[in-house]
């Protein structure tokens, strides 16, 4: 429901719930083994009537699939509220947890990812811990992600000494990318990897950390998801040697690098499908899926990306297995890659009723923890990847259902509705309380781990950009900018979102970066600049909790809690009524000062967020005061 | 919500809303082959304001886990609704699908299995249709399972004869059940299989016509969870041949006989076990996990019940492959059982990092589905079985979570709050809405194939008799009976709750069945019969949809909707104001007739539904005007 406030209103809003996340502040270890026993806190706030106390919590797991309760203790307790504990062993793999709580103002509550219900749920929004062999890498939590895609970067002097390709339309930088679909893949600008190179100051100065590489292995289209070998580089982006030099360069000046792996096709010109199509014996003719004509599987009915066949174990051997297979060769010296994301992960594996997904995922993540402990896996999925994502396969997903699409409902312009990524409808546009709902919606579907590890997102080389989503007010930007890099997972910033670039669809936002600083949007830039910064001064942006405040209409208020830190955030999409919270229910908010935006206002016990126009602000302080782990 | 209804409310209700369910008025096939091209359905009815109206819907469907969009098209319009139609393709043996509305109040909604949403939600209630190589037996749908616990039901003469081994306390029938736990599980009534036998006639009476028999085979308790060999029948119940007595009667009749086998655990004294512990070096050690120091792992840390291995082939073929294993030898000549219920399904393969349990449930289906085409598989789950019962293993789930325990919450006697199976809060107490939404919630993570082949059941031998549960007003029982038989599932009810029999816990409740039936409660008894009669009559009853008309505190209003019978079910839980339904939202309720309780009052455009008391009322109408498939 979105309420409308006035002048005089003071929000509960959420705060008098009992809350629990995942996170730090809640869960006393983040990478659990199996069979150790976690701590797990439920903090309950003091209600407003004393014969609403909670009486009782309970822990209720399931290990090997049955029902156990376990008992909570009190383990705090002042005039604001109550922490209650209780142990629960991760028995299995993916352990599952809510609370049960007793006395409260329902007499019978459950406390699950979704909140608060005065009934019996389901499972699917349960908490969870995940136990593995190899913990996902933590440098990941702190990260701030650079998408690029190679051929729209930037051009070193080398790249004009290389030949067209038969495939291609060549186009000079400065070109507009073209509207004719029929060439729209084959347009190419020639940045390569040394050119990526020489522009890893622009990813200093913006301050971001990892660059994540969309695909360099040779194809026939500008954007290579159509490999033609996974064995080399393109030679148009450099070959193996550029990247071996992007790589090192990369690494001394402290930056992470990530590939972009198709696992779940090639293209048709790939060397293996190739040899399939030519030598029916070959192995190669079983890493691919054959009708009895002679026909081939292909990702979405295209025939140019013959889709993989996970039956084989000879693919099962190059992909994922062998030292020098794919997964691992381009992680090891002197590519050095610091991990990847998976194209398509959502099908890969799957071919009616063929399912190889989970193990894929899983046998993807013993290879990286074996080739290059402390390597990243990021899977593509646009719709809800809960039950793909689990935390023992790949550590995150690229998160469009949980972050993407309800910032867009949020933030699209009212005159501009884009289509999003195959829904036959545009986006609808919400208010806070719906984009609320469905970011919790969504994550309470997945470990907490998981969702820091996901990559939150406005857009991507395959979307709408956010510049242009939002519609004539730059400052809708800033405020996007300031969810992306204020709320939980990892942020990702595709190229030019920090200077302002257009483009109305995928294809049209991958335009040339531009490299003459007159055409950047300089105030858009000095807030990505700013907000990267934030994140990265902040422990509690980087790796608190989510505890929501208040989300109405035009505003959205959450909290971000770790054990050392808090921040409250206030993210705006436009002007709004004063929103007036009771310091009751913030401890410690008193020690508050203003680290973006706007000041706090304060009058007795109470304290208001402003805005008048679009924007973020945080306010940062000292975390709890005990914290037993 | 619970809203307080007045003499003057007529209610808009549910039907209003969009609906779709999985059933065979929605769908055109309810066991698709794999890759068939399946049609759905989705009614719409008018709205009060033409602006309104829905203008388009897709299905969305993720085939191979990506999402995709299919239109639908119009294919009847009345001026009480539209309805729209949709080409799917079963292309995954579990294929999700939901609907996508635009137009309508909200401009932009979704409609799963929860209902109608505004905003994006995750996957977990999308429908779902479940191909597979052998259907789940369609005589399930029109099943009534009648639960016998065979130490307590009946004697025959040979029983007499028998000694009592040394574990047990013998006790006369008339005796109560002992409160003692230390002996509770060793008091011994001698019921047989030929008492059974000779009794039939009193299944034929009450109208079921499914027999479950919990185990039957040997072990040290009177509740046989604990198998001493899966090889024989208990000679204390007759032994193999008294087994085969009774499914050639049952058959004779008419009557179906389902078994009860342990896969999770054997008793400690099984056959296997002790080769186990006096061989380490033989096949059997394999079959059950063991630890360092030689002790191992059992059923909730029970040491009388070691936990199955499923990592041993040679226990898997024991159990599941071999023509004369475990699964397959009793569903064959002479004991022809006509399937399984199976005991911890929830637990069986589970351990730690280990689980076989989806993979031991589709090989137990493979096996029944080769051995006895037609068999019925049912999983004991005390919890949300969703994500274990797909419909590619077993066919279905005792419901507990989706139906008994609300149930429980909306009919338990305000004075008796009985614990649950393992929950450490009593059962709270709660009105029709939260009883309807938590029904909807937990159905909604199934696929409608499982719901369908899923034991509803008001208890069991684990649990509180519903006589008790409700307290002193015997029109409760019939009530919860109303709901048992009228909602979808497989109705299952535990001996002696068709007399009235009482019990405060599942031990309590196994009490000798009485044959003197001056001890019945003939209104429950008559009752029972009445709604019994009135499910095999009405195929609406058996195997229509649901559609939720409304709920308020004491009363819960339902559509089972069938292609050729529409049934309107009221069921009170105490007296309450009427409920006005206006028939512009009831096609066809013009020709309703009374199948069971009182008349519907008419009043112009409305309809009248009363109640005085604790009840049900069931009216019934031709079905659908038109169904093309």
């Amino acid at each position: 429901m979105t309420r409308a406030l006035t002048e005089d209103t003071v929000v509960v809003g959420l705060l008098d719930q009992p809350h629990h996340d995942g996170s730090p502040l809640y869960v006393s270890t983040q990478a659990p083994a199996l069979g150790q026993t976690v701590q797990i806190r439920l903090r309950v706030p003091a209600p407003e009537d004393a014969s609403d106390r909670v009486t009782t919590v309970h822990v209720r797991t399931t290990p090997d699939g049955e029902s156990r309760y376990v008992d909570a203790v009190v383990v705090h307790e002042d005039e604001h509220e109550t922490w209650w504990q209780a142990e629960v062993v991760v028995h299995n793999p993916v352990t599952g947890y809510r609370f049960l709580l007793s006395g409260g103002p329902a007499g019978y509550q459950w406390l699950n990812g979704t909140g608060l219900h005065d009934r019996d749920v389901p499972d699917a929004a349960d908490f969870r811990l995940v136990a593995t062999d190899a913990p996902p890498p933590e440098w990941a939590l702190d990260a701030v992600v650079y998408q690029v895609f190679p051929d729209r970067f930037a051009r070193s002097a080398g790249a004009d000494a290389r030949p067209t390709p038969e495939w291609a339309v060549p186009a000079r930088w400065e070109e507009p990318v073209t509207r004719d679909r029929r060439i729209i893949g084959d347009q190419l600008y020639g940045g390569d990897l040394d050119g990526i190179r020489e522009h890893l100051d622009h990813l200093e100065r913006l301050g971001v950390d990892v660059l994540y590489l969309t695909p360099f292995f040779p194809g026939r289209s500008n954007h290579r998801y159509d490999a033609d070998t996974f064995q080399h580089v393109d030679p148009l982006l450099g070959g193996d040697d550029a990247l071996a030099r992007l790589t090192l360069e990369a690494h001394r000046r402290g930056l992470r690098v990530l590939g972009d792996f198709t696992t779940n096709h090639t293209g048709a010109r790939h060397e293996w499908f190739e040899t399939a199509v030519a030598q029916p014996d070959s192995p190669e003719r079983g890493f691919y899926l054959w009708d009895d004509d002679g026909g081939y599987v292909s990702w979405l009915g295209v025939p140019s990306l013959p889709k993989l066949n996970y039956d084989s174990d000879e693919l099962w051997r190059r992909v994922l297995v062998d030292p020098d297979g794919v997964v691992r060769r381009w992680l090891a010296q002197p590519y050095a890659l610091d991990g990847w994301r998976v194209d398509v992960a959502n099908m890969t594996g799957r071919h009616g009723a063929q399912d190889h997904n989970h193990a894929v995922a899983r046998e993807m993540r013993r290879a990286v923890d074996e080739a290059a402990p402390g390597s990243l896996l990021v899977g593509e999925h646009v719709h809800d990847f809960s039950t793909d994502i689990r935390g023992d396969g790949w550590h995150g997903a690229m998160n469009y259902a949980g972050f993407t699409r309800p910032v867009w409902t949020w933030l699209r312009d009212k005159g501009f509705a884009p289509k999003f990524l195959g829904s036959p409808l545009r986006v609808p546009r919400l208010g806070g309380e719906a984009v609320r709902e469905t970011v919790e919606d969504f994550m309470a579907q997945s470990p907490w781990t998981v969702r820091a590890h996901s990559f939150t997102l406005l857009g991507s080389h395959d979307t709408t950009r956010v510049r242009t989503l939002v519609g004539e007010d730059a400052r809708q930007v800033v405020a996007a900018a300031g969810l992306l890099l204020t709320m939980p997972g990892i942020p990702m910033i595709t190229y030019g979102d920090e200077v302002g670039m257009e483009g109305d669809s995928g294809e049209d936002g991958r335009r040339p970066m531009p490299w003459d600083e007159s055409c950047w949007d300089t105030d858009i830039f000095e807030a990505y600049q700013a907000l990267v910064r934030l994140r990265v001064d902040h422990v509690a942006l980087r790796r608190g909790g989510l505890r929501w405040v208040h989300a109405d209409g035009d505003s959205l208020t959450f909290l971000r809690e770790h054990p050392d830190q808090t921040a409250l955030v206030l993210v705006s999409r436009g002007a709004h009524a004063p929103i007036r919270l009771s310091t009751r229910h913030l401890p410690g908010v008193e020690a508050a000062v203003a680290a973006y935006g706007t000041n706090l206002g304060r009058e007795g016990g109470t304290i208001t967020l402003d805005a008048d126009g679009p924007g973020v602000s945080v306010w940062v302080w000292p975390g709890a005061p005990e914290t037993p782990w």
